[in-house]
């Protein structure tokens, strides 16, 4: 295994034109396997349970990521200590950035991998705190980040261009290569600011790669992209491009994506996209000139290495996890069933529509809309636990009858 | 943490009243994490990839799992060299099964859980070898359980009960409790015996526990164990219930269960099962009389982790995993946007039907049915890999216009 | 036009192997034009707008139709009397009946087709009248058949078998022939008794042809029919076989039809079937020995003339109607646009799957089932109008959260 | 009954702020009942069966139509010759245009309804004709709906602009009333001109009224007439708004409408709309400002009835058809089963999303996109009838794998 000091660098990748696969969603497949707690969504199982968290980084891996991002997500000191969260206090927000700084640097010399060190959307920003108080918090991850020596930079999952733009220029202090995704839409930010003109802000405040990130299915991430590209070409500014979108079909969505679908977060399941739609994300992706290629929640290793396979004659190799995977379903040619063996071949697969197996469910629904945002007393950080007085309010607002 | 020695073993606890829940699908959680090959489906991650295996135990024992079930599904000789298989000769079947189980006792010194010894169908038997030849399989298998000391043995995932009684047989030479699992619903096996028939002769062939495992959906298998249970009633033999069904809803199967399904096995996710689905079954199955009661292929750690939420009342206690999942959603109250705390609670989740996202899909499939079964050529065990003139043959038989 | 006096019988033609079609649905298409109020669905509109009624019978006549069944659904004085119906005193029913008979006849009389008096369900058995009261019911309707000389006879639409006995026997009185369907599915009657009992005993009781009707769609009424057929063979009893079903698709319906649907009866339209829907009934009931084949709520002219064209090759000519229809679809040879031309095909049509067009509705829903029965209070007989007082008990008693 | 020369004309009501109720679809309906054929859709019946067509007019005004349009529907020359069409020579275009006057005028007399004379677009415009060969068209019918004396006049159903203004300009030579609908969606017509820019051409070509009709569903049809209404605003130019929609849910149409959809024209039977959803399009073109609200392709009497009911609050009175339907369901008062008088009410019918009662389909549909316009050689006018030859290209272009 080379040292990754002997690794090429992201931008040195990007300049000769390779593909960077992305990893997937570290807080919805480790909430499933038990270790993120969904409300918080808070990333301290890299401090109480590492080995789970290395064990799903080396799965990555081996399905064929270039990149492994510190499980940083929402590690930023206000969120840890948001609505009762006992992390800031009983662990602190260091422990948690540096412990997954070392659990992704092991991995990543594992392999051709690169670190990159993550920071996202702050409590503070939809609380309405200053622009300086703001950076301060994303400054102490930094902070880590350098310590810890990572390989670039990712400011990540900001609904507003402008605290992405305040992550950005504080990430860009360190000389290292920045990548900024956004969760936004077709739609653009949540202050209405299109795809196009975010990425040519982001862009101009110094992000090497734009793009976007979760809250939204891959077809329609691709959309946002595209509106981001012709957005960079008309304004004629350069970026590289990245998308790391959901693995649910969300067609159903508004603005502000699948976090406002009824069956968000623990009813998402008939979403789940299968490994062939990621084969046609990825192809599609890859046409569109993006080059950072990856994913977000409900991303599982499979998710991936479907990136690598259907990259594979551009990549020029497979990825490790292919061993245990006959391209396009050829590994059923094993299989005991005749008529399973008979599915193992490409036109099986993208043709199939597959069924729900859910007669009393609908195909789409209609999501919330509350029309709340930044500023909102409702969205405000609070360090107390949410009362029942507060959770009634909201029941009493939320009449089961919609479904 | 106790000695395994000090445990009680699984006929004390089962005598006591005592809920036993088992663990999850190995074969399909692996093979999206990269471990496993989806056709051959076997096991020898055990060998190369221990602590991917081990790592699974751990969730699924955090998630409140009494059962480590040793990760020897297909790990007889005979399928380690089916169809081109390379375990047989690169690994032996020996190494697998022992490596297996000493993960599995690992792990289960970690907590208060007992490991079972596994067995399942075999080529041979759907190769009409005879009775001596197919035991002969078995009993190599059982040689190295015992000489592991597992506790208790699993003979599950049989199409023909015939087979299910010759693996009981020999299981039963060891002395230990067996517990008996067919991969059959409501019609029975395929060779058309009853549910009811079913676990008679299971239960009069030695098995302490008779049920159900894989194959068809939660509800189904509920129906399956129901009529098992009248069946032993009626007879009046004494058998405790056990059911460990799929993660994926099938009210569209036919007999053989959901591998006729056009989406098996790689576009089953809109069937997933979410964790309130579970939280039916778990109360279902209770309220029959189930005692063992656990999961197969498509359960995670987070489905477990629903059953010992839904029967902590009965149980007295919370498994480990629950420190990070508030009981029926409550976890949201930690949530950012007040929509989503909104949904912190029973009622929401309990009636929510979730809609599937994909507006180009049915509800239901059509499965395959090609009517063949033991003994029909395309059914033999055959060492060298499928042809490509087999696989046309297959292909031409399998129109795509089906869908 | 032939007299009616030379038309051969009804039995004539059974005897002799004939196919006879029935007629559609006239109280839902009449519904649908505007001549009947869903609620009491009573047939005043044989008075009010003859010409209305009239019509309907041509476009059956047309499509193929060999029975004009008197529009007197629903007819009997103690239902036109029910609920505060205003027609017993501001019409008569003799008056409705009367009328009925004239325009079947008349239009009978333009083609081949015979004329069929019919009688229904009674609110007076439901309200447990005596037989002889029940009786005295239908021997109304039955004497101005007899006075108006039609063909045949028909009680249909009884959900329990003894009420329809009890109206064979007084039609039996008549020396005409007879036909009885019950409106019901696999389950069997409301009193728990099984198809091939129902059709026994009804055709012990004096039956020419028995079957069912309404209630449940095509394919699960052919199943249905399938039982009486096995029951009068076991019992070696003697009868000729009918079905008149729904249009309308029904898999989600429990043993009371599609009242219980959440649907019935003003949102069952994505139910209705196609007319290829039909060409399957129409094949499936003939193979099963079926030879009275018609409809009921929901078939319109189009429907029963796709009975007619399925079965053209067996009765040796198409419908007068088929003039404008080219037979699967052939009549898109003349489109405009050519990827309609294209449609012009058995193989289009056939193996379409139509969407519905509905993102957000399921495919099945849970039928009201409140296990009120026959003497249930509210299922009683009265004059008056429903008070508010008694809607709102109902009301309140179905709680809207359950879609 | 009022004399007709004693009738408001159009613009007498629609000045004064009347609601003009239009008819349904004549061609849909009476395809059901047998007495128009699928593919030439010509109006033939009006001469062969008047019957049939003066009853859809009577039930068209008893449910509250204010228009009675001659069923002149693809009733020029060119169409009742095309592709092997018998009309022109067996019947001539004259004596269909003629008897479809009368009828209208019969039934307008029984009721306060107007006659419109209405053309539609021509195989010859397609076929690139001159305008002035294209106008010679029109003006044939024109001489007969003068001759006839209608009180206004309609074209509709063009899917180009331009071909519709040339229809305005002939039909002004009248100096009746002209309204103009297009059968376009929000993407504009064929040769791209968007919906604002439509209705400002056709307005300044003489039309009072314009819109559209046909091949798109309610809600979407809202839209396009809201761009039109616009679009009217920013060129200020004023012109009556209309819509006729079809009754079928079409959300997956793309630019050509329900043309394209694979269900036309024989499987659309899942998308027809409910009387319930008529309620929601007639509040929402009241509230856009529609004075003229009817319906095309689909609508029953029943959905016209609906409307009547919708706006009864804003016109003062019930429709006559209205005597036979509760409001909202009220009628179910009156019916047997409580559980079906628990349905008798506003909010249950509101909320209801029906099921499909079809597993097997999807919700949507992939549309044909042959991508084929006007003077494309498919689409030429020709005499003779479609060959096999011509056929068989077709087919094998449209495989069947594509459902």
């Amino acid at each position: 295994m080379a040292p990754a000091a002997a690794k090429k660098g992201l931008l040195e990748r990007l300049d000769a034109g390779e593909i960077i696969i992305g990893d997937g969603g570290f807080v919805f497949a480790l909430e499933k396997r038990g270790y993120v707690k969904a409300g918080p969504w808070t990333p301290e199982a890299a401090v109480e349970h590492p080995e789970a968290v290395r064990q799903l980084h080396r799965e990555f891996l081996r399905a064929g990521a270039n990149v492994m991002q510190t499980f940083t997500f929402y590690a930023s000191e206000d969120k840890l200590e948001n609505r009762g969260n006992y992390v800031a206090e009983k662990i602190s927000g260091q422990k948690v950035n540096e412990a997954a700084c070392d659990i992704a640097r092991q991995v990543a010399n594992e392999g051709d991998a690169l670190v990159a060190g993550g920071v996202s959307q702050t409590p503070s920003y939809l609380s309405c705190k200053s622009e300086s108080e703001v950076k301060a918090i994303f400054r102490k991850q930094l902070d880590i980040f350098i310590n810890k020596d990572v390989d670039f930079l990712i400011a990540e999952y900001f609904e507003h261009v402008e605290e992405a733009i305040w992550a950005v220029e504080v990430l860009k202090e360190s000389g290292k290569p920045v990548a900024a995704s956004l969760c936004i839409g077709p739609e653009g930010d949540l202050n209405g600011v299109s795809p196009g003109e975010c990425a040519v802000r982001l862009a101009k405040a110094g992000a090497d790669v734009v793009g976007v990130n979760c809250h939204f299915d891959p077809m329609i991430s691709i959309e946002t992209v595209k509106l981001m590209k012709e957005g960079l070409e008309a304004a004629n500014v350069k970026a590289y491009l990245m998308t790391q979108p959901l693995a649910y079909h969300t067609p159903d969505c508004g603005k502000q994506g699948f976090i406002d679908l009824p069956e968000f977060p623990f009813a998402l399941e008939p979403r789940v996209v299968t490994r062939w739609d990621i084969h046609r994300y990825a192809r599609d992706a890859y046409n569109l000139g993006v080059q950072y290629i990856g994913g977000c929640c409900g991303f599982e290793p499979y998710h991936i290495r479907a990136i690598a396979e259907e990259l594979a004659p551009e990549r020029g190799f497979l990825p490790e996890g292919s061993e245990k995977h006959g391209s396009w379903g050829s590994g059923l040619e094993m299989h005991t069933k005749p008529w399973v063996r008979a599915r193992a071949r490409r036109e099986y697969w993208k043709e199939l529509h597959p069924a729900s197996g859910r007669p009393y469910c609908s195909s789409m629904s209609k999501p919330d809309a509350w029309g709340v945002t930044k500023g909102d007393a409702a969205l405000m950080q609070q360090k107390d636990a949410t009362t029942e007085a507060q959770l009634n309010v909201l029941f009493a607002k939320k009449s089961l009858k919609s479904f």
